[in-house]
Order: structure tokens, then sequence, then C-alpha cells
């Protein structure tokens, strides 16, 4: 227990202040990576760690690096951070948060003129959300390694402008080679994104990895017939089959613990009133914190498509198109967590990330995990997104609680190994 | 059993060369109603019932009805006849077959010397299709009183002209009131438009009559939410919801004979990979021949409906949007239909029409009923639309039979009551 305290109010100013650069008018920010309003946040965020007096680095990819040394160099940096880029249509919280709140810890440790054992850093990952260029969390994946510089460079926007002409064209391509900053460790504070804190009335959500993810195309056909003339008995119906394969996913999902499944995109054709459906496409998303649980899962949809497309006289098609491993995040980053959270005297609930975040590629390099905070509704990608004052003061107290519990066990181990 | 055999060749001829205006390179038709096409067409029926000697008379719809007198100027003409205009992406025998087989019955009939008791009728409704304008049987509505001039001259389509304009346009607006042209009985030869004589392998069907049709828009509304970090004991999934009444559906049409039962129009909001839908609107079609059963059917729908959304948590709003009454054709133009088949030595099977067509209007002021033949793979609305020479033509045949058993026995009725 550290005895120091964030100042809640002026962490909300920092989130309201910048909430207006990008900010729309419903509430929410309209801040996509590498625009002009991504490089005023950017500077902004320069001035403030220029005036705690931090040195910043900034790498290739555009990720920025402040640093606040330690009393102990020869340690490597305990970093904290997340996104400062959000959705086309974002809320005031979804990243934004994990990197003000790093900001008000150093805040925090230079009023109080408290010096860490390692240096501290703060971090703000390029492109994090992906909705302009694809693929999401593409800063920390070149930083990690996961991507080169030039196919970074290369992704384009809509209207085609590329990653790297718009890094270039903002000012914030730095020097830095993609990866020569590290870090011994990582916390990502962030909104949950999803209902359970809230639903469940706990205050820190202690994140102990993100789902394996995989996705499949799934196409049925059957033929077009006309609605009045084609009896039940001579129909193939897509549809049909379709319906079975909706309701058998969310029984599949239902039947493994911690497991979702969805699908969220399905498009008819010929998508008419007094038509059988010829054709039905959709997307499956299968979600678990375990590789082994997926693979059953991923065998069991196999089977019910096969099922459905026999039952009905159809033909089907299912395609992976995307597939993530699970990550596990580090047992002493969790310890620090739960240690912090108590520390704050706050409840805590275990909990797995079922949405991808920048601490997936910080994890494949070093030590990290993540700590959550409840947003209303489990609401977020909307203007309505929405984290009270008093949750967000929670998950920054939490942070520097479990950033000055993981440098001092860090530190006593170093001694105990040097003794 | 007449002894006159109708010309295979020169039907299939009249139906290939008719099928040039408006004609598409993949072999369909995209004869639009009151289009250029659609007013060449009608000029080259014109020519050939001047060619025979017809008087015809184009009431104020447009409706075009060509007279060849009889023995009996006293009994009411009996009428053949369908709709020349077809679907944008029409094919060479729904409608047309009707109107070029009851063209082949009057010059088979013409070259024999052959007179029939009562006058003979050709019709060529005005819009069927209702592709173009809104609602679909527009001609034979109007003629039977449904709509009046007013409402059918005001429908516009989507380039804003309206039916009234375009048909005076092309030049084919008559002088005639609309339903002061009449006949005794009518007889409609057409493509099955589904899958039935072909699957059974049956030449003729002796349709019974259209079935009833009840259409509803169904919401359900959940919410949208993250498909990674929503729980499955957390969702509103609105897609889930509607599996259950598509299957649902599925289930009640095959549990009532002679039932159908669709959801042919589906979609889903937001419709993204990763979000969980939070609303899907579709469309429900019901038919079945008796208006008793559709009442079951609409109150199962009704509860199947009210179960889903309980199930999964949903808003649901089930409206009804279109219904029309199911239309039992004429006893003895059904008779005279049956007889026609057993003289020309083809193989029958009682049906009921799933689709809405002129008939339908034209029963409800005089005894009515549709001959069909089969279409491969029961597909219409479509370039690949086919029925082979020799079903045309054992259409017309017992179009030509029917129309004159039905004639021979309403003479020798008016001759006993009168004696």
């Amino acid at each position: 227990m550290s005895n120091l305290k964030i100042d809640a109010a002026r962490l909300w100013g920092s989130l309201m202040e910048t909430a207006q650069i990008g900010g729309t008018p419903d509430g929410g920010i309209a801040r996509l990576t590498l625009s002009e309003d991504d490089s005023r946040v950017r500077h902004w965020l320069r001035a403030q760690c220029d005036a705690l007096g931090m040195t910043m680095v900034v790498d290739e990819a555009g990720n920025m690096f402040a640093t606040r040394p330690g009393r102990r160099p020869d340690l490597p940096p305990i970093a904290m951070g997340s996104h400062l880029d959000t959705q086309p249509t974002g809320g005031k919280f979804d990243g934004v948060l994990g990197v003000l709140a790093g900001l008000e810890v150093l805040r925090t440790l230079d009023e109080a003129g408290f010096q860490s054992e390692a240096p501290l850093m703060l971090v703000n990952w390029t492109n994090e959300e992906g909705s302009r260029f694809s693929p999401a969390m593409l800063g920390s994946g070149i930083w990690a390694g996961v991507y080169s510089r030039d196919y970074g460079d290369s992704r384009t926007d809509a209207g085609g402008d590329s990653f790297g002409a718009s890094l270039d064209r903002i000012g914030w391509r730095g020097e830095a080679e993609a990866g020569s900053v590290r870090f011994g460790a990582m916390f990502e504070l962030h909104i949950e994104q999803g209902p359970i804190l809230e639903a469940e009335g706990r205050q820190i959500g202690v994140v102990q990895g993100v789902q394996g993810m995989r996705w499949f195309d799934l196409g049925l056909t059957g033929t077009a017939a006309h609605t009045g003339s084609t009896p039940m008995n001579l129909r193939r119906n897509a549809l049909v089959g379709m319906a079975q394969v909706i309701g058998g996913i969310d029984r599949i999902a239902r039947s493994h613990k911690d497991a979702v499944g969805t699908i969220g995109f399905l498009e008819v054709s010929p998508n008419s009133h007094n038509v059988i459906p010829g054709e039905v496409r959709a997307t499956i998303d299968l979600r678990h914190p375990d590789d082994a649980v997926l693979d059953r899962m991923e065998q069991e949809v196999a089977a019910l498509v096969a099922e459905a497309a026999q039952a009905n006289g159809l033909g089907h098609r299912l395609v992976p198109i995307s597939r993530t491993a699970p990550v596990a995040f580090d047992p002493e980053c969790i310890a620090a967590v739960r240690a912090g959270a108590k520390a704050a005297g706050l409840s805590t609930r275990d909990m797995i990330s079922g949405a991808g975040h920048d601490a997936v590629h910080a994890a494949a390099v070093a030590p990290t995990t993540m700590i959550f905070v409840p947003c209303k509704g489990g609401l977020s990608h909307n203007p309505a997104e929405s984290t009270l004052l008093e949750e967000c003061a929670a998950g920054a107290q939490v942070l520097l609680e479990a950033v000055l519990d993981y440098d001092r066990r860090k530190a006593e181990r170093r001694a105990e190994v040097a003794a």
C-alpha cells in the first residue's frame, strides 16, 4: 500500500479536456488514427509529459513512449498505457482512459516526489482501433514484430491513403526503430466493453487473459423458388438451414463454460418477400480462453453445419477466415493488480477479455496484464459509452498501486538474487 | 372430344416471335407493362386478331378483348387469356403462353371453319406483373371493380411516371368503360411457377382455386453488444430469437396439409461480424386454400413469436401487411378442363395455385378456372424459365377441348331450360 492517492478530479478534467479533440455533438469522440485530431491529442500528451520532465521517444510506427527515471537505471521500465485513437463513432473512455490514468499516476508520483525503483513509462499505441487502417492493434503489432514496418506502411484507408503516408503527413513518424524501445512489464487499464462488472456490482476486473477467437464464413445454398407455389416437401430453403445453425451455435457456446458464440452478420439472397431464400451467408464468431475448448467447439460447429445442410438438402461451405490464439497474462502482474485492488479497498472479479487489446501484443514480449473498470450497459464503440468519475478514479488508483507493488517485488527479488 | 388439333409448331413460332419484342440476350423477356415494347406486342396481337376477322375492344385500363362470333349471339362469350407483360427479368412463358395459346385455339377453329355456340373471346390483361406499377393484376382488378380507374391511373413507377399517363402515352387507353365488356366464363392457361407437375411427371394441372395469403412484418428487438465481451447469459440476441421463428414457421406450415409458410426477407442490424444482432426484421408469408386453416396458422405464428421473444428477452412487433382470401374456381369450368385433358389423353393432377393470377379477379365476376403446364425446376420470373414445345402444345390442346366442352354443355343446358 502506497498512501498515495490519485486526483480523481484532475483525471476527469484531462478526460473531458481531451474529449474536445475530435469531440462530437452527441458527447462521443471521432478521433481516427493519424488524423489531424490524433496529431493534436498527441501534442497535448507530449506537453503533459514534458511538464513532468519525462523523456519521450517516438518509434517509426508512431508509438509514443515517455519515461520517468527510477532509483535503479539498471531495471527495465514498467509501462502503463493504451491508445488515444477512437472509432468513427467512439466514446470518451475506450483506450483514452488507459493513457490518461497512466498520466495521472505519474502526476501523482511527481507531486508526492515519490521515486520508484524501476523507471516508469507511459505508452500511447498507434491505431489500436483498426477502423481507419486494418488490422486493429497495428502499432503494438509492429512494435512486437508481428507485422513489419513495410506491411504497416502499406495499409490503406477507404479513401486510398496509406498508413505510412498519413503518419508522415501528421509528423508523428519517430526515429526509433520499432521494437527498439522495450519495457519490463506493462499494465493496461481499460473499460470492460462488456456488462459483467456492472451486472455483478464489482468495481475492478482482474484480467487473466484474452480469449482465443475463431471466425468462419458460412454459406448455405438451396434453391430460390416461389413461396406460394413450392410445396414444403419440395423446398431447399437455405434460411431454414441457417436458422438451425444460429440456434445450434448459441447452444454450443452455452454448453462450454466461459465460451461465447455468435452469428452477427447474415445476408439472405434474393431477400424478397415471396421468394424462398436460395442462399444465405453468415459469419460465425467463436471465443474461449482455452484453445482445446475452441477445437471442440469448432468440431461441433462443423457437425452442426453438415447436419443442418443435410436436413434441408443444402450445399454448404464453412471457411475459416481468422484465428487468434488465447493469451494468458503474467501471474505476477495479475498478483500485483489483485494486491493493488485490495490496497485500494475495491471489490474485484477475475475475468477474461473478450475483445483484443494492445496488451495482447505486449504480452508476447514482456510480462503484461490489464485492469478493467465497468462501463454502463456494457456499451462501447458508441458515443453513449459511459464510465463514472469514481469508476475511472478507482481504475487509476489500482493502476498506481499495482505498478508500485510490482516495482517493489521486482526490486526485492533482484536484491535477493544479488545477495 | 373435338377432333380438332392445335398446331404446336405455329404456337411455338408465335411464342418465339413475340419473345423478340423486349427479348434479352440471355433468352428472357424484359417487357414491362405500358412500355414501348408492351405497345409493340399489343399491335402484333391486334394484327393477328384482325387477320382472323375478330372484333377488338380496348377498355380504359388498356385491357384488350377480341371476339369471334358464335352460332348463338344470345350467349355470353367464353374467354381465354392471360397477360403479355413480363417481369424486368422475365421468361418467355409466364402470361404470354395463356394469350398465345388462346390465339392458337382461335386460329385452329378458324382453319377448320368450326363455329362454337357462344362467342369466343381472347383477353390480354394490363399490368398483371405489378413490377412497374404496384399492385399486381391491376388491369383485371379495375375490370372487376376491385380498383377504380382513378386509383389505377394514379399508380406511379420508380421513375415517377403514372399508370394513366403511361397508358395514354403508348396509345392503348381504350374507349370502353372498365367492366363494360363482360364474358360468361374464362379459362386461363399458365405455367405452374412451381415444381409439382415436373416432380410428379404429370402433364396438366387442373387448378381448383388460389390459396389465401397473409403477410406479416415481424420485428424482434434485443441489445446490440460486443460478441467477445458479452457472456451468453447476459445476451438479448434478436437473431437467435428470429432463428426460433424461422424454424417454427417451417414446422407450422408442414403440420397443416397444403399449407406453405416462409420467411423470404430478413434484415439484421447492425449486421457486423463482432456485434450481437440488436434488431432483426423479417416478412412472414403464410398461404392455404382455406381461410379457417389460415386463422389457425396465424394464431400459431403469434404464439411462436411471443414465445421466441420471451425466451430471448426480446421486444416483438408482428404487423399484418397484406391479406387475400382464398379463391375457389368454378366446378363446371374445372369439369370442362378435366374432360378436356381426358379427351387429349393427358395425365392430370388437381392443384391449387400458390401465386395470384388475373383469374382471381375474373372469378369474382364470372365462372373461371385455370390450366397449368409444367415449368422446368419450378422456375419463373427468370430468363431461364422453360416449358417445352410439347408441354405448351398440351396446354393449348386442353384449353381448346375445355372451352369447346364448356360451350357444348352450356348450350345444351340452355336448350333444356328452353324446352
